[in-house]
């Protein structure tokens, strides 16, 4: 397999955190080099491993919090 | 390849569309009858094809939307 370079630019938050220590976490993160992008992703302690994830544009994280403001949560 | 049934029991909105009308979109979703859970995920005009996507609990949505509050978007 590929391997996959990333760099962490800036962490957000966790939202979640399993029993084994997986947290959900919000990041800026550059993939291969590329230009950093918000990523939304299950990561191992350490980020030593990370789960599936999607990458978000800041205009997408801005419709989803005025998404989530109108939801009753 | 094994049939994945879905019933989307409410559309939130969608957070962005592509060139070819995949939208990205805020749904609660029930999988193969199970719970309904919230997914943010990318679809093909009328939900025919699904893209990658994630799950998340009322909890980590309560918890992405206070991060994003607190973000400079």
């Amino acid at each position: 397999m590929a391997e996959i370079k990333f760099e962490i630019q800036k962490s957000i938050g966790a939202i979640s955190e399993s029993a084994k220590g997986w947290k959900k976490e919000l990041n800026l993160i550059s993939w291969n080099g590329r230009e950093a992008k918000y990523d939304l992703r299950d990561w191992a302690p350490e980020h030593e491993k990370m789960g599936k994830g999607i990458t978000l544009t800041t205009e997408e994280l801005k419709k989803l919090r005025d998404l989530l403001n109108n939801m009753e949560l």
